[in-house]
């Protein structure tokens, strides 16, 4: 439970706002706030506890024996975006990170999972990551997920309770109700650094983003590891929108880039270095493009719903979002049994900067 | 002059700090202040105006024709530290550009000024350049100053008052007191962008920064351009301190990168990629084998001072500018007709993170 005080608090600094999806009332935690995580949500009768924050490590050598005392199960860390699933009277969510109900994927979810699973399993909360090309949020997408969206499970919860099922105990589940899951590589013990950087090796050929790592152990200690193909996809995907970026999103990449190296050696490093420039300058390049072509630097996404209706009310959502991005509904049609959106996300930083520079502009620094 | 009440608000806001150096004392505006510049300084008979803005255009095709309605005199941009050189009560004293008397530019300004010139013109300001490699505040330095440092003249300004001299009343003094100058290239019209490029290709070659144009006019229209080449190098010389360098910093210089090629065409780009790479990754590497072998990211700085005392002022000065830099010194001797003062920055960012991810520690992002 979270104490009265601690409630009292965030609701007068306006970190626990009243939210609504259709009937649905919630409060939820919109930043992290003393002990409580962001995406925390509160109803009448229980908690969803946000998913909390897995610390990252640069190096395998060392971190390994640095973070485990005991064996850890590996499984595939999915480059997508994170839901929790759960079941309200009767109703299925799914929640973003930040804890806002998500029309899209509470659209899709059943698709993926049997609602079975919730009318057995009232108080379970399933932790998932939605990935795809036509998926609303990310433009990065697993190179095994061809079209359209999957949902890979990674985590149970319980509601009104901090922490994860025990391992095995998800596994039983995962069998049971046939759940999607992310790709599981079993358990390792922290001698075996020589084996996890051999299945990292793979999986940054596959174009895959990394490992999250979780210790057999009472205290489910858990830390990633990602991949140094992610961590210049990373860039090379959020250049084209560079000023809407995080001013560290990009140091911290360059950072696990070099240990990365740093610690395989540096065989192939003239062509990473080509990489990582390549990754800066050509998103900034099909921005100037656009700007000078289009007057405006835009992303368009598509994906797809079984209702109209959660369309429309997604397209409200994401209209909302932020105030540097600016998202147009491009069209809304039938397709087979989806309702296929269509829209951009109009990125203000880069369109109004770079409209002022390329007509000769000046800029002070 | 400013206003009473501009002062009395940047005094109760601690934007106005007393100062002092020696037996000089004086007010500072530590920031851009309503109309004040930064590194404006109070006298208690007048005002030092703080060296103003250049905006940069990051175009000259369509960046000459929209900056300029008169041809301009274009000027290299030498790459070094700004300070402002004056006469007070007797002493003639170097200003860094945030507006501290600098103990080592204070120190060395007679080697290359005659005094004779604050003698007959004791109420002008001369802005200048310091650069070369014996520098104590920049890594960067231009390749024609093959060791200590030089002083370059690009400005002349009067005691209390904003703007300069006029181009050609800089010109005549400069010849009259053979003060040494910024390479100057003459006067371009505005239809001249061709030869503008032609002569920025050259600076680039020649591994110089860039340009500043300012306009033969009333208005004195100033604005600045740097060639692909120090770009480049700003990156490849900060990336060993890249978590202590303003967040904006990187992708400013890669939007400049960005548009030179949108606007100079793609040929050499797979170089620029493998060099862009390589510049913001070698310094990570080296960052990582000293954290690795010394346990601190460090950069070594040398400087020559005339006076024994200015050294151990400048040391104090130093120790106190930055919270996140230590600075240690390494010597003091004598050698010739200087002392040599070898001293370090220790980067505490870098130093402490790369510690902490090199022994295997973990991070939340």
């Amino acid at each position: 439970m979270i104490a009265e005080e601690t409630l009292k608090e965030a609701l007068r600094k306006n970190k626990l706002r009243s939210e609504t999806f259709g009937n649905l009332e919630y409060l939820r935690f919109t930043d992290d706030f003393k002990e409580v995580p962001r995406g925390t949500l509160l109803f009448k009768d229980n908690i969803l506890w946000g998913y909390p924050h897995i610390g990252r490590i640069f190096q395998l050598t060392t971190g390994i024996p640095e973070q485990f005392q005991a064996p850890f199960w590996v499984e595939e860390k999915v480059d997508g975006y994170n839901v929790r699933v759960f079941m309200h009277e009767g109703e299925i969510y799914a929640l973003t990170r930040g804890g806002y109900v998500c029309a899209f994927s509470t659209d899709r979810v059943l698709d993926f999972i049997d609602p079975v699973f919730f009318e057995e399993n009232p108080d379970l909360v399933l932790c998932m990551e939605v990935a795809g090309p036509e998926n609303p949020y990310v433009e990065e997408s697993p190179p095994y997920v061809k079209e359209d969206v999957k949902f890979f499970l990674f985590d149970i919860m319980q509601k009104n309770r901090q922490g994860f099922l025990p391992y095995r105990e998800k596994l039983r589940l995962i069998e049971k109700y046939n759940l999607p899951s992310v790709e599981r590589y079993g358990l390792y013990t922290p001698k075996q650094i020589e084996d996890l950087k051999a299945l990292l090796r793979r999986l940054n050929e596959e174009k895959r983003e990394g490992v999250v790592l979780k210790e057999d152990s009472e205290r489910d200690k858990r830390v990633k590891y990602i991949t140094s193909y992610a961590n210049l996809n990373d860039i090379r995907i959020t250049s084209l929108n560079m000023l809407g970026i995080p001013a560290d999103y990009y140091t911290n990449r360059l950072l696990r880039l070099a240990l990365f190296i740093e610690e395989e050696g540096l065989e192939k490093t003239q062509e990473l270095f080509r990489e990582l420039g390549e990754a800066f300058l050509s998103g900034l390049f099909q921005a100037c493009k656009m700007a000078r072509e289009e007057g405006k630097v835009r992303r368009v996404f598509r994906c797809k719903f079984r209702k109209r209706e959660n369309a429309l009310i997604f397209m409200e959502q994401m209209k909302h979002a932020s105030v540097h991005i600016q998202v147009n509904q491009l069209s809304l049609r039938q397709e087979g049994e989806f309702w296929l959106l269509e829209f951009e996300k109009v990125f203000l930083n880069m369109t109004g900067l770079l409209g002022h520079l390329l007509k000769g502009g000046s800029l002070i620094d």
